[in-house]
């Protein structure tokens, strides 16, 4: 009887697992975390406002782990209050991504981390001042020597540690993967219509895979023009050709929820909005208002468990540390 | 054997309690939390941006959980880049001060929490727009209505819940309270040289009690002047007595290795020069450097264990919130 049931369970899973496989999203899988010091580490960067000139950004000012590891503005606070270009994308999932920045231009998490300290307008730091920050703190250089192996610390460590505590950034669990799991009863009908929808609409030409997003980049604006004030280039910034002008890494749609507002320029609040300006641009299609409820409907199930984890104690500073600069 | 055993030790404890019970300075006990959701509200709050007119500071902004209750700046950083007028002093133990802020204008913390976000320098919001943010963000509604039983958001309810919260954000487990407890091995020869120069020189006329402060407001320069830039009047602003003048809240020495830097103005990073400075205008005494060696030797036992807790996961906003204005 018991042996029964396995069988009839296991077939279930099989069906649902080749069910999975003809579809074109995926679900998340909670982290397996290899390295804890590493992962410990990584997070304290992450949440250390000393890795910026004034002493007053960290990672987690932009990319806020409490709001969907984004900041919620349509372009992020920098140094000295600097409106930033773009809009902060999420760190939720982005180790899924093909590559970092909206335009690509860092190839991995690792080579991201080191992006923003040095950038004048966001955390306006130096990467040689973050390892004289570093290397004067006693807790970070028990640390690095405890995770690295020696005391020397090298900002390729650095950008290494913060990089592999934002790979343990995974949403799984959201109602949406529950139901491509085999839980007919994890997300409504009307969610369930907006994702056929999605599909047979051709959204997932482009929102595809675990992060439904992420592993490509697209002309924003394939059919109509999309209506800026935005003055970045996009994809072609990194290429240097013409034709790459406005393209972007496709967003993940993971969480989209809790990552408004929308689009590179932050310029839409409302997710139906978002979704009606997609159709058009991209599809040339015009959705009608039940149709957009239904997508919505879908996108909302894509909310999965957020990171938690202890808010990190950071280690004190010493007489030696270079001081912050606001 | 047993019984004996519990006597001795029954004996042991009395004695170090009437030890401690003539000492001027007593041991912090773990908070006990007698309504969880609220803590869990307040906690949500402190962390939110959102009660900022910039969505982007919130009150561990400047009061940073990681980074012992403080920003570990000269004066904070408020809205629009603006620089304070004053030290951002830690929010840890600050329930045993007698009253809040530098100058003790607000009696209580739940008093103080409507400040900062209402200060134009500050959060640079106002309540009524905290008010309207949380009431259309219904993950909020939910909650308030579950601790305060009904949907209608108050601003007293929003500064009950930072404040309690706050009530929970003390530093048992001191290596100098352990020491007070009986532990002799807890602290070193030379801290225990520290605290009994630290009571004889007459520290502990004004930083005594669990929080070695926070009792009292007492004049900065009692015998010589505080030579500072700063414009700050102290407590004369609260009371209007001319008297009162340089007159302030006397900080805790909780932790103090971790809230550097030091005095209203920040002005001084280094603990020991704080405690040669302190020497020379409050009590008119030269410290040799070995005696200041013992005091600071002292006053790193006074850093406890900090409060550790999952980083709060913060709902979104809807249409009707309103949009935050960088």
């Amino acid at each position: 009887m018991r042996m029964k049931l396995a069988l009839v369970a296991a077939s279930t899973l099989c069906a649902s697992m080749s069910v999975m496989a003809a579809e074109p999203v995926q679900p998340i899988y909670a982290a397996t975390i290899e390295d804890r010091d590493k992962v410990e580490l990584g997070k304290m960067l992450f949440f250390d406002p000393r890795l910026s000139q004034s002493g007053f950004i960290s990672c987690n000012s932009c990319h806020n782990l409490s709001m969907g590891g984004s900041d919620n503005l349509p372009t992020s606070i920098g140094h000295d209050w600097q409106l930033g270009p773009i809009n902060s994308p999420t760190v939720l999932n982005s180790k899924f991504n093909i590559a970092q920045f909206w335009d690509g231009r860092a190839a991995t998490l690792q080579e991201q981390a080191g992006g923003p300290i040095a950038n004048p307008g966001e955390m306006a730091f130096t990467h040689q001042l973050a390892l004289s920050t570093l290397e004067t703190i006693p807790g970070y250089v028990k640390m690095f020597e405890k995770v690295y192996g020696d005391e020397v610390i090298t900002i390729d460590e650095v950008t290494d540690a913060i990089a592999v505590f934002e790979e343990t950034l995974v949403t799984p669990g959201a109602p949406f993967d529950r139901s491509l799991m085999g839980d007919e009863n994890a997300i409504s009908m009307q969610a369930k219509a907006g994702y056929e929808l999605f599909k047979t609409v051709g959204c997932t030409a482009c929102h595809n895979g675990q992060a439904l997003g992420g592993s490509s980049f697209q002309k924003m604006g394939l059919v109509k023009p999309y209506e800026t004030d935005s003055e970045v280039a996009g994809r072609s910034a990194v290429t240097g050709n013409e034709i790459d002008r406005f393209s972007f890494k496709v967003p993940t749609l993971r969480n989209i929820e809790l990552t408004y507002p929308y689009f590179h320029d932050g310029a839409v609040w409302d997710l139906g909005e978002a979704v009606n300006i997609m159709g058009e641009i991209q599809l040339g299609r015009t959705f009608k208002p039940e149709e957009t409820d239904q997508i919505v409907a879908f996108l909302t199930t894509l909310t999965g468990q957020q990171p938690t984890f202890d808010l990190p104690i950071l280690p004190p500073s010493s007489a030696k540390t270079p001081k912050p600069q606001p």
